[in-house]
């Protein structure tokens, strides 16, 4: 096992020898620009360990690891442009910086590289993994429009909302590990585990997503803090307020995430308050720790050493003790 | 074999049981829609005619002639987004009838449904069929962004605008019926045949498409005639009228295409006359035939039957000898 800083350096390096331009350049040079725009390469690096973790050689894994992170990459150009988002990781997005059909096309293509990715695996493996891309990201896409549906209901519920972030954000983080486990012919009992894993620490990643955007630091939180609060946002956040408050509260929440007030301090002040005397702010907490003991729980099942346990664990507490 | 007739019967009763709308349905009832709109089938019935032709079962063909189809609707539900066009087969268009961010979403989870077809397939002929449609479906992709970028060129030549409809339009028409011949589990040779001639004929049929638009029978041909010289679209037609033009010809013809006049009519009038007097109409007529007799050729090399290489023949003539 390698150091996570180690497989991201691996990761990056591969990425960079096959993000070269082809024709035409206006197709491809959006490619390259949102593949380099940096990230912490969360995904990728997870392909790469569960694959050492099951005793595989990482390097056989960089391809699955790369069509996991082209993936992720198509999503974020094509949800800027639904979200209408200037700015991604501080710079332009694609579309901003060339145009909505330029965001539209380089998209396309990058969910048909992020298949060709596969095709240097032997037929059995390239189908295994093809499989579990196609119903990854079938579920992504439905995560993404739930996401949409749910702006505009007001009668979203605490479990819609679990799987709405399943499906958008856990299941890839899920399969981003089962893939390693494929490529290093893990079991399938195994596979499945690493896959439940990762789904869960998908889902308390989220929801750490979630509470830090109103309680992280602002010197630390890459995005503006309350950005979830200004954008009237249901996030777990609001939708255990509103659950735990009465109907008086209720109301008052309610009329605050309908307001868009040009004065967005008061706004989040308020909100954060309610979010903390309603006790929601604790039981969403308490949501992130469950999640967490959960993929822990999974890994008693795995068939693989105690110490390789601990650095998935280790994984796990490093994301969630994260303050960015 | 069956009649072209029989074969766009079974497809699309194939497709009728495909195309139940899922959860979230603002995804999937757009598929729908646009899946259901109509239209000639012509690629899912090639896919099953090869099968045939190839002595396999066309029943075994379904899903991958399926899948092309389904690949062809999302290609056009994006393309519609990116032309800003209001119609389709004479009815809205999915980003017109729901709105840009539909159109992105569910065109993608038409992608990856495309895929998702090939699951039912062994291994290798999942493989098989998988790269050969994201070959086909990157070249698509390819063949799109070139007609993009030709729209604010003013230099582009005969071989480049034959590559630009052969990636966006020919090569789909090719992986259709190798497609079948995969299934069928011909010999490489002539799924390399098959694809040829499909290939040939794609041109063929384009360049014919570019024909129609000018001197289509107004009262047979499907859409408006002279459509792409209101649009100023540098078709075959206009590129050969420019290559046999004198410098003055040429202005006159760079000039009325770089116009938007109100009244279309003398437009269009003008430049099918320069379309006829330089020769540029009747070299568009010998280039749809080369292509046709291209493709012909191709036949000689397959192993199969004089009665079935009859029936590939009929239908490229049919196709050519069409009027809408």
């Amino acid at each position: 096992m390698l150091s996570i800083e180690k497989y991201q350096q691996i990761f990056v390096e591969y990425l960079e020898k096959y993000s070269a331009v082809k024709e035409p350049k206006n197709l491809y040079e959006p490619i390259e620009y949102i593949l380099n725009l940096g990230g912490k390469r969360l995904r990728p690096v997870l392909t790469l360990m569960s694959t050492n973790i099951f005793n595989g050689d990482h390097k056989k894994a960089l391809n699955a690891a790369l069509s996991i992170e082209v993936f992720h990459n198509f999503s974020l150009v094509h949800d800027d442009i639904m979200d209408d988002a200037p700015l991604r990781r501080g710079k332009e997005t694609v579309h901003e910086k060339w145009n909505i059909n330029t965001g539209i096309l380089s998209g396309d293509a990058m969910l048909i590289l992020a298949y060709q990715l596969f095709e240097n695996y032997d037929a059995s493996t390239f189908q295994a993994l093809a499989k579990l891309f196609s119903k990854t990201a079938l579920e992504v896409c439905e995560g993404q429009q739930y996401d949409v549906d749910f702006e505009t209901r007001q009668d979203v519920t605490i479990s819609e909302y679990l799987k709405m972030i399943e499906y958008k954000t856990a299941v890839l983080v899920g399969a981003a590990m089962k893939m390693g486990a494929i490529v290093a012919e893990a079991s399938s009992e195994d596979q499945n585990s690493i896959y439940n894993f990762g789904k869960n620490l998908g889902i308390a990643f989220q929801l750490q997503d979630d509470y830090l955007d109103a309680f992280g630091d602002p010197k630390m939180f890459g995005k503006q803090v309350g950005g979830d609060i200004i954008e009237n946002k249901k996030t777990y956040l609001y939708l255990k307020a509103l659950e735990f408050s009465n109907e008086s509260d209720k109301l008052i929440l309610e009329q605050l995430f309908s307001s868009n007030p040009e004065d967005i301090s008061n706004k989040i002040t308020l909100a954060k308050q309610i979010f903390e005397s309603s006790g929601s702010a604790e039981a969403t907490k308490k949501a992130i720790q469950d999640y967490t003991n959960m993929a822990f729980e999974v890994l008693n099942s795995l068939n693989i050493s105690d110490e390789k346990k601990q650095l998935l664990k280790d994984f796990g507490i490093g994301l969630m003790n994260r303050t960015i």
